[in-house]
Protein backbone atom coordinates (compact mmCIF):
# COMPACT_ATOMS: atom_id res chain seq x y z
CA UNK A 1 0.00 0.00 0.00
CA UNK A 2 0.92 3.65 -0.96
CA UNK A 3 2.77 5.11 2.12
CA UNK A 4 0.52 8.15 1.38
CA UNK A 5 -2.35 6.77 1.05
CA UNK A 6 -1.32 4.16 4.40
CA UNK A 7 -0.29 8.35 6.10
CA UNK A 8 -3.84 9.75 5.42
CA UNK A 9 -5.54 6.86 6.35
CA UNK A 10 -4.06 6.30 10.06
CA UNK A 11 -4.01 9.92 11.00
CA UNK A 12 -7.78 10.30 9.80
CA UNK A 13 -8.81 6.44 11.84
CA UNK A 14 -7.75 8.48 14.95
CA UNK A 15 -10.40 10.86 14.90
CA UNK A 16 -13.45 9.58 16.75
CA UNK A 17 -16.28 7.71 14.98
CA UNK A 18 -14.08 7.14 11.74
CA UNK A 19 -12.74 4.14 11.09
CA UNK A 20 -10.00 2.84 8.58
CA UNK A 21 -13.06 2.53 5.99
CA UNK A 22 -13.99 5.66 6.76
CA UNK A 23 -11.03 7.68 6.65
CA UNK A 24 -10.10 5.52 2.98
CA UNK A 25 -13.46 7.21 1.58
CA UNK A 26 -12.56 10.41 3.04
CA UNK A 27 -9.07 10.28 1.30
CA UNK A 28 -10.82 9.45 -2.08
CA UNK A 29 -12.80 12.62 -1.22
CA UNK A 30 -9.67 14.79 -0.40
CA UNK A 31 -8.14 13.18 -3.62
CA UNK A 32 -10.79 14.73 -5.73
CA UNK A 33 -10.76 17.61 -3.82
CA UNK A 34 -9.09 20.88 -5.41
CA UNK A 35 -5.20 21.15 -4.36
CA UNK A 36 -5.65 24.67 -2.62
CA UNK A 37 -8.91 23.47 -0.87
CA UNK A 38 -7.19 20.90 0.54
CA UNK A 39 -4.04 22.99 1.57
CA UNK A 40 -6.50 25.26 3.49
CA UNK A 41 -8.24 22.70 5.04
CA UNK A 42 -4.54 21.02 6.52
CA UNK A 43 -3.89 24.69 7.44
CA UNK A 44 -7.14 25.42 8.96
CA UNK A 45 -6.55 22.03 11.43
CA UNK A 46 -2.83 22.79 12.58
CA UNK A 47 -3.65 26.82 13.11
CA UNK A 48 -6.50 25.74 15.13
CA UNK A 49 -4.53 23.31 17.45
CA UNK A 50 -1.86 26.03 17.41
CA UNK A 51 -3.34 29.21 17.76
CA UNK A 52 -6.16 28.67 19.50
CA UNK A 53 -7.07 30.04 23.06
CA UNK A 54 -9.57 30.31 26.03
CA UNK A 55 -11.50 33.37 26.88
CA UNK A 56 -9.59 34.73 30.49
CA UNK A 57 -12.89 35.72 31.15
CA UNK A 58 -15.71 33.04 30.07
CA UNK A 59 -13.57 30.12 29.42
CA UNK A 60 -14.99 29.96 25.60
CA UNK A 61 -12.52 29.15 22.93
CA UNK A 62 -11.07 32.48 21.40
CA UNK A 63 -8.57 33.96 19.04
CA UNK A 64 -8.22 36.57 20.98
CA UNK A 65 -7.88 36.87 25.18
CA UNK A 66 -11.00 38.11 25.33
CA UNK A 67 -13.68 36.34 23.06
CA UNK A 68 -15.92 38.56 20.89
CA UNK A 69 -19.25 37.68 23.14
CA UNK A 70 -17.27 39.21 26.14
CA UNK A 71 -16.18 42.14 23.79
CA UNK A 72 -19.39 42.86 22.37
CA UNK A 73 -21.09 46.07 24.05
CA UNK A 74 -24.23 45.18 22.65
CA UNK A 75 -24.62 42.29 24.76
CA UNK A 76 -26.59 42.40 28.44
CA UNK A 77 -23.62 42.11 31.14
CA UNK A 78 -25.78 41.95 33.89
CA UNK A 79 -26.93 38.07 33.19
CA UNK A 80 -24.80 34.72 32.67
CA UNK A 81 -25.62 31.50 31.11
CA UNK A 82 -23.38 28.44 32.37
CA UNK A 83 -22.82 25.76 29.82
CA UNK A 84 -20.92 22.95 29.81
CA UNK A 85 -19.10 23.37 26.29
CA UNK A 86 -18.08 25.57 23.41
CA UNK A 87 -20.57 23.49 21.53
CA UNK A 88 -23.16 24.28 23.88
CA UNK A 89 -22.68 28.14 23.34
CA UNK A 90 -22.88 27.81 19.66
CA UNK A 91 -26.20 25.80 19.58
CA UNK A 92 -27.72 28.46 22.11
CA UNK A 93 -26.59 31.15 20.01
CA UNK A 94 -27.83 29.58 17.02
CA UNK A 95 -31.38 30.31 18.21
CA UNK A 96 -30.99 34.22 18.44
CA UNK A 97 -32.81 34.76 21.35
CA UNK A 98 -29.99 35.42 23.87
CA UNK A 99 -28.36 38.32 24.31
CA UNK A 100 -26.32 38.29 27.53
CA UNK A 101 -22.87 36.69 28.30
CA UNK A 102 -21.80 32.93 28.77
CA UNK A 103 -19.53 31.11 30.84
CA UNK A 104 -18.20 27.93 29.93
CA UNK A 105 -17.12 25.04 32.58
CA UNK A 106 -15.12 23.44 30.17
CA UNK A 107 -17.05 19.43 31.45
CA UNK A 108 -19.50 18.51 34.30
CA UNK A 109 -18.14 16.88 37.77
CA UNK A 110 -18.08 13.28 37.20
CA UNK A 111 -16.52 11.18 39.90
CA UNK A 112 -16.43 8.40 37.57
CA UNK A 113 -14.41 10.11 35.46
CA UNK A 114 -12.53 11.45 37.87
CA UNK A 115 -13.57 15.06 36.94
CA UNK A 116 -14.29 17.12 40.20
CA UNK A 117 -15.26 20.77 40.79
CA UNK A 118 -11.44 21.97 40.69
CA UNK A 119 -10.96 20.76 37.34
CA UNK A 120 -14.33 23.11 35.99
CA UNK A 121 -14.12 27.17 35.96
CA UNK A 122 -16.45 27.08 38.79
CA UNK A 123 -14.04 29.51 40.41
CA UNK A 124 -13.80 31.62 37.87
CA UNK A 125 -17.19 32.30 37.73
CA UNK A 126 -17.14 33.48 40.82
CA UNK A 127 -14.48 35.68 40.62
CA UNK A 128 -16.70 37.43 37.65
CA UNK A 129 -19.72 37.59 39.96
CA UNK A 130 -17.80 38.71 42.58
CA UNK A 131 -17.26 42.55 40.74
CA UNK A 132 -20.76 42.92 41.31
CA UNK A 133 -22.16 43.73 37.44
CA UNK A 134 -23.65 40.07 37.06
CA UNK A 135 -27.78 40.13 38.37
CA UNK A 136 -28.54 36.47 36.84
CA UNK A 137 -26.86 33.27 36.61
CA UNK A 138 -28.90 30.47 33.80
CA UNK A 139 -27.48 27.55 34.52
CA UNK A 140 -28.04 25.53 31.28
CA UNK A 141 -26.87 22.05 31.83
CA UNK A 142 -27.43 18.57 30.74
CA UNK A 143 -30.36 16.36 32.43
CA UNK A 144 -27.87 13.36 33.35
CA UNK A 145 -26.67 12.67 36.81
CA UNK A 146 -23.64 14.33 35.81
CA UNK A 147 -25.16 17.91 35.06
CA UNK A 148 -27.48 17.80 37.66
CA UNK A 149 -24.82 17.12 40.20
CA UNK A 150 -22.82 20.02 38.86
CA UNK A 151 -26.15 22.03 39.08
CA UNK A 152 -26.27 21.23 42.82
CA UNK A 153 -22.71 22.06 43.16
CA UNK A 154 -22.76 25.29 41.16
CA UNK A 155 -26.59 26.56 43.38
CA UNK A 156 -24.70 25.38 46.27
CA UNK A 157 -22.25 27.81 45.63
CA UNK A 158 -24.04 30.80 44.56
CA UNK A 159 -26.34 30.89 47.64
CA UNK A 160 -23.68 33.19 49.08
CA UNK A 161 -24.65 35.93 46.91
CA UNK A 162 -27.91 36.36 48.03
CA UNK A 163 -29.01 39.02 45.82
CA UNK A 164 -28.41 36.57 42.69
CA UNK A 165 -31.01 35.59 40.64
CA UNK A 166 -30.17 31.73 40.28
CA UNK A 167 -32.05 30.04 37.33
CA UNK A 168 -32.19 26.78 35.35
CA UNK A 169 -33.09 26.09 32.00
CA UNK A 170 -36.73 24.67 31.88
CA UNK A 171 -37.09 20.79 31.36
CA UNK A 172 -40.52 19.55 29.82
CA UNK A 173 -41.19 17.58 26.74
CA UNK A 174 -39.12 19.16 23.46
CA UNK A 175 -40.81 20.28 20.66
CA UNK A 176 -41.32 17.37 17.81
CA UNK A 177 -40.72 15.11 20.90
CA UNK A 178 -44.13 12.81 21.33
CA UNK A 179 -44.93 11.99 24.47
CA UNK A 180 -45.14 8.57 24.70
CA UNK A 181 -41.64 7.93 23.80
CA UNK A 182 -40.45 10.36 27.14
CA UNK A 183 -39.18 9.18 30.73
CA UNK A 184 -41.17 9.24 33.26
CA UNK A 185 -39.22 11.61 34.68
CA UNK A 186 -39.38 14.31 32.39
CA UNK A 187 -43.36 13.51 32.17
CA UNK A 188 -43.60 14.46 35.62
CA UNK A 189 -41.75 17.33 35.82
CA UNK A 190 -43.47 18.92 32.47
CA UNK A 191 -46.84 18.19 34.65
CA UNK A 192 -45.15 19.59 37.71
CA UNK A 193 -44.32 22.72 36.36
CA UNK A 194 -46.86 23.12 33.45
CA UNK A 195 -47.35 26.53 32.56
CA UNK A 196 -50.66 28.32 31.85
CA UNK A 197 -51.77 29.05 28.50
CA UNK B 1 -17.38 32.76 17.02
CA UNK B 2 -13.94 32.11 16.94
CA UNK B 3 -12.62 32.23 13.29
CA UNK B 4 -9.94 29.58 13.78
CA UNK B 5 -12.82 27.43 15.41
CA UNK B 6 -15.23 28.68 12.34
CA UNK B 7 -12.62 27.86 10.15
CA UNK B 8 -11.84 24.37 10.97
CA UNK B 9 -15.47 23.48 11.33
CA UNK B 10 -16.04 24.85 7.66
CA UNK B 11 -13.32 22.91 6.27
CA UNK B 12 -14.20 19.66 7.87
CA UNK B 13 -17.69 20.14 6.98
CA UNK B 14 -17.04 19.49 3.67
CA UNK B 15 -15.70 16.29 3.76
CA UNK B 16 -18.45 13.73 2.78
CA UNK B 17 -20.69 12.64 5.62
CA UNK B 18 -19.65 15.15 8.06
CA UNK B 19 -21.98 17.74 9.16
CA UNK B 20 -21.66 21.06 11.40
CA UNK B 21 -22.38 19.02 14.36
CA UNK B 22 -19.60 16.30 13.77
CA UNK B 23 -16.80 18.93 12.31
CA UNK B 24 -17.47 20.39 15.61
CA UNK B 25 -16.68 17.29 17.78
CA UNK B 26 -13.60 16.37 15.20
CA UNK B 27 -12.45 19.85 16.42
CA UNK B 28 -12.68 19.49 20.24
CA UNK B 29 -10.82 15.87 19.81
CA UNK B 30 -8.31 17.93 17.78
CA UNK B 31 -7.88 20.52 20.35
CA UNK B 32 -6.96 17.50 22.89
CA UNK B 33 -4.71 16.06 20.63
CA UNK B 34 -0.81 16.44 21.29
CA UNK B 35 0.17 19.36 18.98
CA UNK B 36 2.76 16.99 17.14
CA UNK B 37 0.09 14.49 16.14
CA UNK B 38 -2.01 17.48 14.86
CA UNK B 39 1.18 18.94 12.93
CA UNK B 40 1.68 15.26 11.53
CA UNK B 41 -1.96 14.79 10.30
CA UNK B 42 -2.33 18.09 8.79
CA UNK B 43 0.52 17.13 7.16
CA UNK B 44 -0.73 13.58 5.57
CA UNK B 45 -3.20 15.20 4.30
CA UNK B 46 -1.47 17.92 2.51
CA UNK B 47 1.20 15.70 1.20
CA UNK B 48 -1.50 13.23 0.46
CA UNK B 49 -3.23 15.87 -2.48
CA UNK B 50 0.19 17.21 -3.60
CA UNK B 51 2.33 14.09 -3.74
CA UNK B 52 -0.13 10.79 -4.64
CA UNK B 53 0.24 9.25 -8.74
CA UNK B 54 -1.47 6.33 -10.40
CA UNK B 55 0.27 3.48 -11.25
CA UNK B 56 1.25 4.16 -14.86
CA UNK B 57 0.68 0.54 -15.23
CA UNK B 58 -2.15 -0.59 -12.75
CA UNK B 59 -3.59 2.83 -12.12
CA UNK B 60 -3.53 1.87 -8.41
CA UNK B 61 -2.63 4.89 -6.41
CA UNK B 62 1.14 4.91 -5.35
CA UNK B 63 3.85 6.91 -4.12
CA UNK B 64 5.96 6.36 -7.25
CA UNK B 65 5.68 5.82 -10.97
CA UNK B 66 5.17 1.83 -10.66
CA UNK B 67 3.48 0.75 -7.70
CA UNK B 68 4.81 -1.42 -5.05
CA UNK B 69 2.57 -4.51 -6.09
CA UNK B 70 3.69 -3.98 -9.73
CA UNK B 71 7.00 -4.37 -8.97
CA UNK B 72 6.93 -7.19 -6.33
CA UNK B 73 9.04 -10.13 -8.01
CA UNK B 74 7.31 -12.33 -5.36
CA UNK B 75 4.16 -11.78 -7.29
CA UNK B 76 2.23 -13.79 -10.49
CA UNK B 77 2.60 -11.57 -13.20
CA UNK B 78 0.49 -13.65 -14.98
CA UNK B 79 -3.14 -12.76 -13.72
CA UNK B 80 -4.38 -10.23 -13.44
CA UNK B 81 -7.50 -8.55 -10.77
CA UNK B 82 -9.56 -5.88 -12.66
CA UNK B 83 -11.59 -3.99 -10.15
CA UNK B 84 -13.25 -0.55 -9.77
CA UNK B 85 -11.30 1.45 -7.08
CA UNK B 86 -8.56 1.82 -5.26
CA UNK B 87 -10.53 0.33 -1.68
CA UNK B 88 -10.97 -3.01 -3.69
CA UNK B 89 -7.23 -3.58 -3.75
CA UNK B 90 -7.01 -3.04 0.06
CA UNK B 91 -9.79 -5.54 0.70
CA UNK B 92 -8.34 -7.65 -1.78
CA UNK B 93 -4.67 -7.64 0.19
CA UNK B 94 -6.15 -7.74 3.68
CA UNK B 95 -7.38 -11.48 2.60
CA UNK B 96 -3.94 -12.34 2.16
CA UNK B 97 -5.16 -14.67 -0.21
CA UNK B 98 -4.25 -13.44 -3.71
CA UNK B 99 -0.57 -13.34 -5.06
CA UNK B 100 -1.30 -12.30 -8.52
CA UNK B 101 -1.54 -8.52 -10.14
CA UNK B 102 -4.57 -6.00 -9.90
CA UNK B 103 -5.57 -3.48 -12.31
CA UNK B 104 -7.71 -0.31 -10.98
CA UNK B 105 -10.75 1.03 -13.52
CA UNK B 106 -11.11 4.08 -11.43
CA UNK B 107 -15.09 3.35 -11.48
CA UNK B 108 -17.31 1.54 -13.42
CA UNK B 109 -19.66 2.49 -17.29
CA UNK B 110 -22.47 4.76 -15.75
CA UNK B 111 -24.51 6.65 -18.22
CA UNK B 112 -26.56 8.27 -16.13
CA UNK B 113 -23.58 9.78 -14.07
CA UNK B 114 -22.16 10.03 -17.80
CA UNK B 115 -19.29 8.08 -17.18
CA UNK B 116 -18.70 5.54 -20.17
CA UNK B 117 -15.78 3.06 -21.64
CA UNK B 118 -13.34 5.83 -22.11
CA UNK B 119 -13.41 7.25 -18.91
CA UNK B 120 -11.85 3.96 -17.40
CA UNK B 121 -8.59 2.76 -17.72
CA UNK B 122 -9.71 -0.10 -20.15
CA UNK B 123 -7.47 0.81 -22.93
CA UNK B 124 -4.04 0.30 -20.22
CA UNK B 125 -5.59 -3.39 -19.56
CA UNK B 126 -5.51 -4.02 -23.09
CA UNK B 127 -2.31 -2.28 -23.67
CA UNK B 128 -0.90 -4.89 -20.78
CA UNK B 129 -2.60 -7.60 -22.10
CA UNK B 130 -1.06 -7.13 -25.36
CA UNK B 131 2.84 -7.67 -24.05
CA UNK B 132 1.64 -11.57 -24.00
CA UNK B 133 2.62 -12.12 -19.70
CA UNK B 134 -0.73 -12.20 -18.61
CA UNK B 135 -2.57 -15.32 -18.95
CA UNK B 136 -5.85 -14.67 -16.78
CA UNK B 137 -7.59 -11.80 -15.78
CA UNK B 138 -10.22 -12.02 -13.01
CA UNK B 139 -13.05 -9.75 -12.98
CA UNK B 140 -14.11 -8.34 -9.13
CA UNK B 141 -16.79 -6.02 -10.20
CA UNK B 142 -19.42 -5.08 -8.38
CA UNK B 143 -23.12 -6.70 -8.79
CA UNK B 144 -24.79 -3.72 -9.33
CA UNK B 145 -26.26 -2.89 -13.08
CA UNK B 146 -23.01 -0.50 -14.06
CA UNK B 147 -21.04 -3.51 -12.32
CA UNK B 148 -22.74 -5.83 -14.53
CA UNK B 149 -22.58 -3.73 -17.44
CA UNK B 150 -18.78 -2.81 -17.08
CA UNK B 151 -18.19 -6.81 -16.76
CA UNK B 152 -19.99 -7.24 -19.91
CA UNK B 153 -18.13 -4.71 -22.06
CA UNK B 154 -14.50 -5.74 -20.67
CA UNK B 155 -15.35 -9.23 -21.94
CA UNK B 156 -16.46 -8.44 -24.87
CA UNK B 157 -13.37 -6.25 -25.46
CA UNK B 158 -10.75 -9.55 -24.58
CA UNK B 159 -12.76 -11.51 -26.22
CA UNK B 160 -9.79 -10.51 -29.12
CA UNK B 161 -7.38 -12.91 -27.13
CA UNK B 162 -9.12 -15.76 -27.50
CA UNK B 163 -5.99 -17.84 -25.33
CA UNK B 164 -6.97 -15.68 -22.36
CA UNK B 165 -9.03 -17.02 -19.73
CA UNK B 166 -11.78 -14.72 -18.43
CA UNK B 167 -13.51 -15.35 -14.91
CA UNK B 168 -15.16 -13.44 -12.39
CA UNK B 169 -15.11 -13.61 -8.68
CA UNK B 170 -17.79 -16.16 -7.63
CA UNK B 171 -21.34 -14.49 -6.56
CA UNK B 172 -23.46 -16.47 -3.48
CA UNK B 173 -24.70 -15.85 -0.07
CA UNK B 174 -21.78 -14.15 1.63
CA UNK B 175 -20.62 -15.67 4.90
CA UNK B 176 -22.58 -14.83 7.55
CA UNK B 177 -25.76 -13.99 5.17
CA UNK B 178 -29.07 -15.18 5.84
CA UNK B 179 -30.75 -16.70 2.84
CA UNK B 180 -33.81 -15.20 4.15
CA UNK B 181 -32.68 -11.49 3.16
CA UNK B 182 -30.50 -12.06 0.60
CA UNK B 183 -32.44 -10.99 -2.87
CA UNK B 184 -33.96 -13.45 -5.26
CA UNK B 185 -31.26 -13.20 -8.11
CA UNK B 186 -28.39 -13.94 -5.34
CA UNK B 187 -30.36 -16.96 -4.17
CA UNK B 188 -31.19 -18.15 -7.84
CA UNK B 189 -27.89 -17.84 -9.03
CA UNK B 190 -26.44 -19.41 -6.01
CA UNK B 191 -28.27 -22.68 -6.47
CA UNK B 192 -27.66 -22.69 -10.16
CA UNK B 193 -23.86 -22.61 -9.44
CA UNK B 194 -23.94 -24.89 -6.45
CA UNK B 195 -20.55 -26.15 -5.31
CA UNK B 196 -20.10 -30.51 -4.99
CA UNK B 197 -19.02 -30.84 -0.92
Amino acid sequence: MSKLLEDIVGELSRLPGIGRRTALRLSMHILRMEAGSVERMAEAIARFRTEIRYCTRCNNLSDTDICPICRDGERDRTIVCVVEQVGDVLSIENTRQYKGLYHVLGGVISPMQGIGPSDLKIDLLLDNIARGEIKEVILALSTTVEGETTLFYISRRLAQHPDLKVTSIARGIGFGDEIEYADELTIAHAIHNRIPL
